[in-house]
């Protein structure tokens, strides 16, 4: 029985855990770590702030946490394209493409995992996955480079500037400053506009064909 | 009188207040911002802690202060050989090799500035900054681009591109994860091959003529 009870107290710690991430998730896809408070999370789960420092001892534990699942699906959503099937210029257009586009639907949350101001730990967990995502991309241009279709001599460094540029590109524009100059009177591009300047920028800085050459000005 | 005496002491105010700044530079240089505490930075100045936070309210405003002053160097710098004479993608080239050539000689400083844990006021910091240096890049993919050197559509976004490529490409290999890759058997490239494979990338990526292919493997 005692046995029994633990077990059953294990489960329920333990879903009451998924329940806090999920409940945090949805208040950072909403308005970013800014908006994910102790009080305010503990009143969307409906249990006292006391509990939720038994589940997590700090705001940046938590948010840490947060982070790193929200960004493991994007890394796992990346990997199922690029390491599926087609030749590696193809899956690395396409990758770039889905990325761009789970990005583009959720900025707001793209914003906080990529670039939002907020507590160390979540900066530690950020060096982290930008690792996590460089490794994807070191596996694809090894690849490439050994058929021939990538041109790429540094492939580590190479990776880290195609992570660099996708952060950035897809951030960028959606940072304060950025967003400011554009209510300034610059005009926002769609995704698909993002989406194909960033495939070919990164088509192009490897050595690849493009699939089209787009249309000059 | 009164006059020449509130002079003085905004003079002497102004004169300790750059002296905090210039040993806080320091300690960030040697150490990141980790090693820059309030108690350790009064010590280096030879004042009392109090008097240390007279002129800075709390470490994250001072360390948002350093790494201002720091990166403005560093956007100077850049600006400096970017606006200089010679064809847009000799600029920037030469700027991209300047750019290496100091994140080199000030690894540690160049780590702390683009990507060490650190207080969000020094976040907001880095937001600010990166701008400055899309700004940058900006001005000179349209000059660029007018001369039909650069074939880019998005300029905005490409000077994105590369802001993040350039800081993941030289911060990427110092930060500690890959540091410890490194460790575990990667050989460490020079400053020649990094400063190379970054010119290369982003000379490709904007469409501009490479100085020289590099030979094949």
């Amino acid at each position: 029985m005692a046995y029994r009870t633990t077990a059953l107290r294990i489960d329920r710690d333990q879903a009451l855990r998924e329940r806090i991430i999920s409940a945090a998730l949805a208040r950072v896809a909403e308005g970013g770590f800014a908006a994910l408070t102790m009080q305010a999370l503990a009143e969307d789960v409906g249990i006292a702030t006391g509990s939720l420092y038994r589940h997590f001892s700090s705001k940046g534990s938590l948010a840490a946490e947060v982070f790193a699942v929200a960004s493991q699906r994007e890394v796992d959503a990346l990997a199922a394209t690029m390491r599926g099937t087609g030749r590696p210029e193809q899956r690395l257009g396409a990758g770039l493409e889905r990325f761009a586009a789970r990005a583009w639907e959720s900025r707001r949350l793209a914003f906080a995992l990529i670039a939002e101001p907020v507590d160390p730990e979540v900066d530690e967990q950020r060096l982290f996955y930008r690792e996590a995502y460089a490794e994807l991309f070191i596996e694809l241009l090894q690849e490439g480079a050994a058929l021939g279709v990538f041109r790429v001599q540094q492939i580590n460094l190479v990776a880290a500037c195609l992570v660099g540029a996708i952060a950035e590109a897809l951030v960028g524009p959606l940072s304060p400053p950025a967003r400011a100059a554009r209510e300034a009177g610059y005009p926002a591009p769609s995704l698909a506009e993002v989406s194909q300047a960033l495939v070919t920028f990164c088509l192009r800085a490897v050595g690849a064909p493009l699939p089209a050459e787009e249309p000059q000005p």
